[in-house]
């Protein structure tokens, strides 16, 4: 018990410290891992004009900042990690369920031929979400989530997922709070899945998170409340659906908008469609030596659509390879 | 241009003052409405518990509160506000519909006659909520309500809606707020219709207001994208859909929740049974003369099994009559 008190009183001198350290950093280049380029000129010249007294200003409570999540806040390739998720809990699972040995894709994904199991293209793969993210409760799900992605490491670099975040987008996350920014966090991901590292990683809080998601039930354990997880798609947030679940969650018009596929196109699209002063801004995957190099075509994160409409509204389109000097945290 | 940039310096400056006055404010007695007796002293040290050094104190970022709006934080007699609103928009668009003269329910709200035009139960109040909260785009709606909820005035106190807040409540949502809390709206009254008003009302942003939802559509016309309120029911906020809702938008369990009805039985259940210091509160409407008397049986706001539950589990109920000693802002 005084263990948890002082861990708590740490957390809070720590949230402190952060909001008294914020002013001081500013003064230094908060964008050290930005190359100086079109690109990072164009955020700092979008920050200055918003927050800056002039016509293009705009109050605090309207700075609203959505960034998606898989490839634009960290890796996606090869496979999305909360599928490499779903697939390590299958292989965990199997000992419990024999007859998984006969029946695919659960057979496949435990030889460990993730695409013959994939094949099955959405049947295939629902069927395989349902029995790794439902069927308990939402503590035992964060519970297993939380534990996983801070300590499975990726196959290519070695290091737990949590920590695959881009440098780069953690400095602007950071700049754009400390100009009076709220950041969330709207991805086609599992809104449970990414909260059980967001706070940590990128420091965005549970309720900056927005997600897909699934359907829950309420139900009493003798007489304690629980929320069961069911195998059901509730919300799936992608393409149309961002912008759906902005209007719902946040009630405002981003005025600043991040993103990396052509499911992020029509929230870029909504965000600067708004009044003012406006950023719209796409990562570009280009750098296969230090991450991966993928647009048009990918069978993950495909960048088609949104790329022909960054051009034609001049969006900012970030090159990975020739403006970030770093990619991952030290 | 420059009216508007000088109004948004304006709004940028008293934002700060809030800020700034806030430890000043803490200082006297935060609570001036609210008469000195259990409830209050329940509540106060409640928030000391949590807030001082010691086991129950709870970091920021997880001082999460949660509030049903009508009959909470505003009126919700004769009927509900955001149905008052229905029945006149109904009204004023009674011209562009000439049919509306021999369909029921629109006749009789036409005629004046609201308990007629109910009596066709849920189906009546689905096809009264279409006609006027679906067909246009969010920009839309969110001009009426904003301006219908701060000019009409309700019947009884001649006051504009938007005035016929609590202002006890005012002082609990301030006063949690300066000892770190976040507060959140979770209300079974529509998420759109809350937010034309309870930034300017209760200082919560739009992103803290969680509500019932219809479904929505997003288009182009021409090159402008919209988001159109389609005739449909999405989310329906009530009951255990407030505990889905909670998880869903905020990813956290409230360590406060704070309700009227038997609509926030769950919500108060599932608050009080986190590990820790907990608050769950009921206002209970006794006060005839002041306000409204009702709770058993009530066709708004029935407080029922939620009194039972109250009693038994020692939640802190508050006798509006004894416990408040002003009702509504000067």
């Amino acid at each position: 018990m005084i263990k948890q008190a002082a861990r708590r009183l740490l957390a809070a001198f720590a949230f402190a410290w952060l909001i008294a350290a914020a002013p001081l950093a500013a003064a230094q280049d908060p964008l050290p891992s930005w190359n100086d380029g079109a690109s990072k000129r164009a955020i700092v010249a979008f920050v200055a004009r918003v927050t800056k007294a002039g016509p293009d200003f705009v109050p605090v409570p309207e700075r609203i900042a959505t960034f998606d999540n898989d490839g634009t806040l960290w890796v996606e390739q090869p496979i999305y990690t909360q599928l490499e998720f779903a697939i390590d809990r299958v292989k965990l699972q199997a000992a419990a369920h024999p007859e998984w040995k006969n029946t695919e894709p659960f057979a496949s994904l435990i030889d460990g031929n993730t695409e013959r199991a994939l094949a099955g293209g959405e049947e295939a793969l629902l069927q395989v979400l349902a029995a790794t993210h439902a069927g308990m409760t939402t503590e035992s799900y964060e519970r297993i989530a939380r534990e996983w992605v801070r300590t499975k490491r990726d196959a290519r670099f070695k290091r737990p997922y949590s920590t695959l975040v881009y440098q780069p987008m953690l400095e602007l996350l950071n700049y754009l709070r400390a100009n009076g920014f709220k950041t969330f966090i709207v991805s086609g991901g599992g809104v449970e899945f990414m909260r059980a590292y967001a706070e940590e990683a990128y420091g965005i809080p549970p309720e900056q998170v927005i997600g897909s998601s699934g359907r829950l039930k309420y139900q009493m354990r003798g007489d304690v409340p629980e929320l069961l997880k069911l195998p059901a798609v509730d919300v799936m947030n992608d393409k149309d659906g961002k912008v759906v679940s902005i209007h719902k969650a946040i009630g405002r018009r981003p005025i600043a908008a991040f993103g990396n596929s052509d499911g992020d196109l029509q929230m870029l699209e909504w965000t600067s469609a708004g009044k003012g002063a406006r950023l719209a801004l796409l990562v570009h995957h280009t750098d296969a030596t230090r991450e991966w190099a993928y647009d048009r075509g990918s069978h993950v994160g495909a960048l088609d659509k949104a790329l022909d409409a960054a051009v034609a509204k001049k969006w900012v389109v970030v090159s990975m390879k020739d403006d970030w000097n770093t990619i991952f945290p030290k």
